[in-house]
């Protein structure tokens, strides 16, 4: 594998819609959340590896996680977990890591991508960063993987692009918020519009570069500390001076305002994995369209259900229709899958109500 | 307290509707059906204390509730636990205790009532007791205490009885099967018919005696071993002769045939606990209708379910109506009331599936 290929995982998120199995002590990304034996961030790690050195893929996350992080990726090593001190955006937790690798190997070309996501395809996924790198290695450009939508989703952000039938590297014209539905049936109708999944590629001084010029005091405060990285020191100057950064995301600080942004429309399916329906999609359907997870079922007149539990707890289910049935030790939840996006509030109300162990 | 008093609890059953709380290995009668940190038996086992001493109490189940029992019921000695070595229905066993209870006190009185039956006014209960006591004592009758009818239920047996408006223990003219809806609502209208909660009041002497009479050949079986009842070697008679005796209800054998069968209109409120909804009846109720026991729970937009669980585990719900919901450490169940029926049908189902530890 080629040393000069990094990755940058990003495995601080707590997937709150995902609760109860989601919570902030034990978020998503640690759950083995398909059934098959392999949590979310080993199955990424797995895939990345296919063309990233294993000790060249570094896992930001938060301090809480970094036990989860050890224990289940048994070839990562402390020191490729950067662990955030406070909770920032995504812009200052990947100029830290840029600047670490970029200080270990000038020649560093990275994938920055979210440990959480679901990606069937490995080997298409593969090709796909393999152009990109290849790509970054020669020219000084800002990548991201562009997902072509299937339908007019408005929970994602849009890449419109410039069209250009000769490149399959497109110059990127926007990024587009998420849209209303109008607004995204009209996106699906232009053809040139992919949805963001956070996958990013660029070489480890291109972004750096960018930063030096869009943002000026990150760039400063974090190169304070450029002399220090992967030295002894470089955990106090952290710690001393990570929560000073602007709370920006990678999107605002950068993609926005760089001229150099490119985007591979990929040629994968890609699903964020944001909700218990995403999810649901994903899965093995019985004849009822029953989406089942780890339980031992017994339904009747019950379709389009997606039924999480233990390994092998019994559940038997009468006249129920599109609902997310979730049970864990200590929580049970059953709620139409329609509302999936209220599932986020309902933790909010279990803390304030039952005290922050549920949540 | 009067010494003659005695009662014989029925404790047999397996209440497979009420799976998967009830299950072969742990009946609902030992279970805390309610959350008020007492069994079912408990609370029936103090009812009954309130006039009977409780070392006149005799417990009748099966060998394998043995230890439930007298874990359960403290102030139990295990000579008043009567284990059925084969399973028979009411008659056999009933004769076999009333026999036991003559030859320790000829002046015996006695009822007989399940072990798992809800009745909240204690007072009126214990009064009602009482009246029949009085009477058995005086005369060679054998009691039931009848319900009046609050709806035309068809899940019950009915009493019609002669009409007389002088007598508070009134004749009864006929037992009637389980009524189909018109019939029910016929007899309610007829004024004179009451459920049978299959409690019974009688004197030691007037049971025995009428299964002389009615009961030949289970008579004669069962007084073969008279002269070793409440003595080392009874234990060896029954474990030989228990399971010849004929498998026949106490209603088909005796109280369908002597003339001489009674009833007193019970003036407390009674429940047979048969299902979850009937336990659903008798539960307090949130203002949307919602019957918890353990739980604690969010719900919204969900009306008129009933919903137990372990204590404190955490259950939220949104958009369900009239469902069971009912949660134990391997067994999920979420079923529509209006199809309680279909519970027991579903214990042989699981059975068959994934073996009999869950049933």
């Amino acid at each position: 594998m080629n040393k000069n290929y990094y990755a940058i995982l990003m495995a601080g998120g707590v997937g709150s819609r995902f609760w109860p199995v989601s919570t902030s002590s034990f978020p998503k990304q640690f759950h083995d959340m398909f059934g098959t034996g392999e949590t979310l961030i080993q199955r990424t790690f797995k895939r990345l590896n296919k063309i990233v050195p294993a000790e060249n893929i570094y896992i930001l996350t938060n301090e809480k996680y970094n036990d989860l992080v050890l224990e289940q990726l048994p070839r990562v090593t402390q020191k490729q977990v950067l662990l955030e001190p406070a909770m920032r955006n995504t812009a200052p937790c990947i100029l830290y890591a840029s600047l670490k690798i970029k200080k270990q190997n000038e020649d560093a070309v990275m994938v920055v991508a979210p440990s959480d996501h679901w990606i069937e395809d490995e080997t298409t996924f593969v090709k796909n960063i393999q152009t990109s790198f290849d790509a970054c290695s020669k020219q000084d450009m800002l990548m991201t993987l562009g997902i072509t939508p299937t339908f007019p989703n408005t929970g994602y952000g849009y890449i419109q692009y410039e069209r250009n039938p000769k490149n399959e590297i497109k110059k990127v014209d926007q990024f587009r918020e998420k849209p209303d539905h109008e607004t995204a049936q009209y996106f699906i109708g232009q053809g040139n519009f992919l949805w963001n999944a956070g996958i990013f590629m660029w070489s480890a001084k291109s972004i750096v570069n960018a930063f030096e010029i869009y943002q000026k005091e990150l760039y400063h405060l974090f190169m304070q500390g450029y002399k220090v990285y992967n030295e002894k020191e470089e955990a106090s100057f952290i710690k001393e001076n990570y929560h000073k950064a602007e709370n920006i995301s990678i999107d605002y600080a950068i993609l926005e305002n760089a001229p150099n942004i490119f985007v591979l429309p990929a040629k994968f399916d890609w699903n964020d994995l944001g909700t218990w329906g995403s999810l649901y999609n994903e899965l093995e359907k019985d004849p009822n369209a029953n989406a089942i997870v780890n339980a031992d079922v017994v339904l009747n007149y019950s379709s389009r259900n997606i039924i999480r539990t233990s390994k092998k707890k019994l559940v038997v289910i009468d006249s129920l229709e599109d609902f997310i049935v979730v049970d864990k030790d200590d929580v049970l939840l059953i709620y139409p899958k329609k509302k999936e996006q209220e599932i986020k509030g309902i933790v909010s109300k279990v803390k304030e109500k039952f005290g922050d162990h549920l949540a």
